[in-house]
């Protein structure tokens, strides 16, 4: 058969409670779209540190290096907290990513209308944002060698890392960011901090030099700094930002907070092949863990985006990304997305109801 | 004479207009409290560059290291981007910081009540914000060895950068952070990647280490990325952030973003020995330099700041702040914190006010 392999890593906190209603939702959206996945399930993060003694067992790498695709709910918590940092349930995580290659991460920043007064920020500013952030995934000062803690020649301890990226780093990503400009509305704006370090000076070249091949695409520079400025004065001026891995850490965790519901957002981390790891954007927050009122919204999209950027089923996605706007529009909110006023509902029913909707 | 000897750098863009205004409101400062300061002045970044080939001349950096404070406008301008690194009007500004030792930068973002308005979040998630941020200022990736482009073992171009922190660095500013908690709200936010990046581990361990010695302040812990989605969320729950160089450069303008204000909001840059550098946050905004309608008033309140670190003279700032409080009142506003329904004035009249209202 030619049924996708699809490798579901339920994680920690509230991992496993949402990623069982996008399983619920996945299984149906298969039937109703006819399409056959075999899923399997594995252990990573904390989870696995309980179970084997390390946060990414070789059968969960080796099970996901063999799916077309991964659904990972969330991965830390506080219980894992004292662990040194290559024994910590992100080493997990970073692992999944640099073991299959993951480089190419898109998180969207998207407000949904419905959840327009959800915002920190004024309506005016925010209505209607839909910013698509791209962030290199399996380089710079994430994995860059040498690291780690030393004594320096003035007997001191100092800590260091490297803050390194080839060529062919800053092109790939660069490609897969213009390459998205063009879908949308082919505005990409390079971020970096050019007139301090020269990784990025690099990276802007290289962006510069990509543009030529793009010329569709309209390519402009930001500065770090004014970047984190401008997501907060005017975010709707972005339409595809495309970043190194630690600045796109920082950023696309701001892009998310500016819609107010980061319960809402999923993401899609890719490999050369299209193979993919998709996962909510928000954390594993354990101090809801297990209540029963996560939003399982994030890791249903997470779903979605999965069909469509892995598994080449742009309807099923569509069909999702259309049951999710009709239940916000029955006005069902889990807790994170209520507004003072408004009943909340439980993981579950949110499942529920996006199932009855597809 | 016991006069203090002040070092005027204008600086480019907009910086002689807003450093123009701010002299005159430290001679009438210093006629009111009867102290004598010898000022002088000398050229730094794109000034320089046009004038003697270099953005940090020997002359301007002999006369900074003997004054007792220096007050600097802003360097940079589209005129000098295609220069190389090295030679562009930041190394000035960089060149400063690193010659004098100001590894203490204290950057507030406090939205003054008169201006509320002007900020893009919602008024209850702002009024009263009152942040102050620490940023380590000689340190970190912005000097870390060794940088530059190399050519790696396949045979392509590669740029790097080195993120180091000794013990004695984090320590230092680690001390400004605790003494600047302990005179205000005595809550001190500490930001590092410590789940990903040796260096900040080492970074947490200090402040960790340090918290011993300040009992009577509260140390907390937050990684960077859900430090920027906090500000943004929530920024009421920080009281003081302390942070590394290329993290503070981020969030410093992510906080100054949200009073809607930037255009206000002085900093200071401080050595062991408390001489000190002061300049607004802002930048040297080439796009309305020269058109007399810059805010004067981050520059003016730099003088405040400056008066108060390295003059020993706090009955003075409080009077240039004061003034600056009682034109806001007034309703005077120049065009960046204008409202669309409100006058503006020009620099100058910004400055007249606030020397009539001293
Ligand atoms: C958990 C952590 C290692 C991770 C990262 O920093 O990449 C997370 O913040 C993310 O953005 O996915
Ligand atoms: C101009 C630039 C080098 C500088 C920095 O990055 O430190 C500026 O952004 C600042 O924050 O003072």
């Amino acid at each position: 058969s030619n049924a996708k392999n699809i490798l579901i890593l339920p994680g920690d906190g509230i991992g496993p409670e949402i990623v069982a209603q996008a399983e619920r939702v996945l299984s149906k959206v298969a039937e109703r779209h006819n399409l056959e996945f075999n899923l399997d399930h594995a252990l990573v993060g904390g989870a696995a540190i309980d179970a084997t003694g390390g946060p990414l067992p070789d059968d969960t790498l080796a099970k996901a290096k063999a799916a077309d695709a991964v659904l990972l709910g969330a991965v830390g918590g506080t219980k894992w907290d004292g662990l040194e940092m290559a024994k910590r349930p992100e080493k997990g995580l970073l692992g999944l990513r640099a073991n299959l290659g993951l480089f190419g991460n898109l998180r969207p920043a998207i407000l949904y209308p419905q959840l327009a007064s959800a915002s920190s920020l004024k309506p005016e500013i925010v209505a209607g944002l839909d910013i698509l952030i791209v962030r290199e995934l399996t380089g710079g000062i994430y994995f860059g060698q040498p690291r780690g803690e030393r004594i320096n020649d003035q007997g001191e301890r100092e800590g260091y890392n490297t803050y390194v990226y080839s060529e062919s780093e800053i092109k790939r990503i660069g490609r897969v960011a213009f390459e998205a400009a063009r879908k949308r509305d082919k505005r990409l704006c390079s971020v970096d901090k050019a007139n301090v370090l020269e990784v990025t000076v690099l990276w802007r070249n290289i962006m510069n030099d990509l543009a030529k091949e793009y010329p569709d695409v309209e390519l402009t520079h930001m500065y770090v700094d004014n970047a984190a400025m401008q997501l907060v004065r005017a975010p709707k001026q972005f339409d595809v930002i495309v970043t190194g891995n630690m600045f796109g850490d920082i950023l696309s965790d701001c892009a998310a907070m500016l819609t107010g519901s980061i319960g809402m957002l999923p993401s899609a981390s890719l490999n050369e092949a299209g193979q993919g790891m998709y996962e909510p954007i928000h954390g594993s927050a354990p101090d809801i863990a297990g209540k029963g009122v996560a939003n399982p919204l994030a890791t249903i999209l997470s779903v979605a985006m999965m069909l469509r950027y892995s598994l080449a089923e742009p309807d099923a996605a569509d069909t999702i990304e259309r049951a999710v706007s009709r239940v916000l529009d029955q006005g069902l909110r889990t807790a994170d997305i209520a507004g003072s006023d408004e009943q909340s509902v439980s993981t579950e029913a949110m499942g529920d109801a996006v199932v009855a909707a597809l």
